[in-house]
This record gives structure tokens, sequence and C-alpha cells, in this order.
């Protein structure tokens, strides 16, 4: 079906999780994944980062980055709770993929090598919930993000 | 920072949230949002479908949807896992925002007119967690999706 005029200008803009720790965290998405972080916006209570992986081949202004939050597809909005990096009695978040709580699945990240995205990952210390040579889907692997999240490592080129 | 050559391909794929009735939940994703659905994997126990919206601006085949899967960002993965659509003992998932589960947020969609889009949303039924009248965000709005999954309405184009 086409898109209608009412829907027209929509697009999937952002996802949003909770992190205990944000430096932990952005250290985990900039450094290990690759992504930019585009702006954050500290209120009193809690901070939110949104981060993206840079497609356009180029180095981004601060003002592009901060543009593009509202404009791109791709973004990923880590919520910090101010407080739960040092609250010994904090039970951590859940990862939605079991009871209670289930019903987020993961995100997924699209890479040209799988295998060779994989070794980097386990040099850095990155732990796995399947690696690729586990199970039966060997072309796809699913690594840990700092607070448990799900993330599915899926080959962008497709060969059936 | 530019992203180094070891994660020059990665791209932030797709999101997976698990669903309850794929019928309810594609009629909302496809006519209420305007999504596409991209392609559909049937297993044994469960089902996966991928969506996203189109931003070609041209009709795309069964194929490019079916590539696209794979090869772009802002896609959204439902699994159904079979049965629940018709279990009365099923007691439907976690959207994330409450305890126990609490961890994952929500996803956004960013739209051209916050007002006019949620003007729609109500007339054809939509639930609200928040109207752009609600609270001191006048510019934004969460609706729920038939699982209870908190999607927010954004503005495209920011006015700071």
């Amino acid at each position: 079906m086409p898109r209608t005029a009412e829907t027209a200008s929509f697009k999937f803009n952002h996802t949003m999780i909770r992190v205990k720790d944000p430096k932990v965290s952005l250290a985990f998405y900039q450094d290990v994944l690759g992504m930019d972080l585009l702006s954050e916006a500290k209120f009193d209570s809690f901070t939110l980062y949104f981060l993206a992986f840079n497609l356009s081949g180029k180095e981004l202004t601060a003002e592009e980055k901060e543009q593009s939050r509202f404009s791109r597809e791709g973004v990923l909005e880590l919520t910090h709770n101010h407080g739960t990096e040092s609250d010994p009695n904090f039970q951590g978040y859940s990862s939605g993929n079991s009871d209670p709580g289930r019903g987020f699945g993961h995100i997924a990240i699209t890479v040209d090598d799988v295998e060779k995205a994989c070794e980097r990952f386990e040099k850095l210390g990155v732990q796995f919930k399947k690696k690729p040579s586990d199970g039966k889907m060997r072309h796809i692997a699913f690594i840990l993000d700092p607070d448990g999240y799900w993330i599915e490592i899926v080959p962008g080129v497709l060969s059936l």
C-alpha cells in the first residue's frame, strides 16, 4: 500500500532504553559499536543521550548532529535516571527477554562481516548471548550491552 | 570521533518487540502509522514481520522491500509467538515502562505536524498515554500500540 498524505512525513526516529551508568554505556555504544553522540539533554533528575551511526561519509558539525537528532532514522536514545550508577540497591534494568519484563526484544546492528565484527567484540571483552558458532543460525550473533540488552549482529547484505 | 574502519559498515538496522496478535498489530503499524510490510518469515512456533516507512518517494517492488530489510535503518521487527492471540491465559507483554519489566522505553515517530497527526490518531480510536495538551511538553505526544508499547510522536523539524 502506498503511503497516504496523512502519514507521508512519518519516520521511525528513535528507540529509547534506560541505562544504569552512562559512562559505561556511552563507552560501549561509541567505542565498541562506533555510534556518534548527536546530543545530550540534562534535566533535574535524568539525562538523555542521543546516538546514531554517521552514514554521511563526512565529519558532521555539532549543529548538524543536533539537527539530525529529529530528522533521521536509526537514533538510539539512552535515558539515565540520575543516581542509578551508584545506588547499591538498584536492581538493574530488564532486558525484556525473560519474565517478568518480557516484551522488548533487542536492537540490531547490520555489519558487513559478522565474523570479523565478533572477533573484535571478543577482543574488547564484550559479552555474548550467542556467538556465530553457537546454535543453528551461524550467520548471526547476539552481544549484550552493559545493561544486558540484547544486540543482534546481522549481515548487512543478506546472502540467501 | 570519526568512525573507524572497523565499525564503518555498521547500521542500526532494527528494533524488535513481541506482539500478542499480528492481525491487530499489523493493522496498527500499517494503517495507523503508515509503515510498509517489508517481509515476513514464518517459523514453526513464531512469525517475524519486518516493517519500515517507505522514505524513497516511490513504490517499491517486493524484492526491493525484502532487500531493504537488512540494508537500511529504521526497521521495526514484530515477533509473534504463535498462539498468544487466542490464549486466554496469556498475560500480555510488558511495555517496559513499569516495574517489573522496566528497561525498554519506547519507539518514536517523527511527524511534520504533531497536532494534526494526533487529531487523526484520536479519530482512529488510538489510545493516548499523553496528548499534546497534557503536561508540560506541549509539542510531543505518546500513543499506545495494541500491546501497550509507548510510541512518542515528535516534530520532525525541531523548533527550539
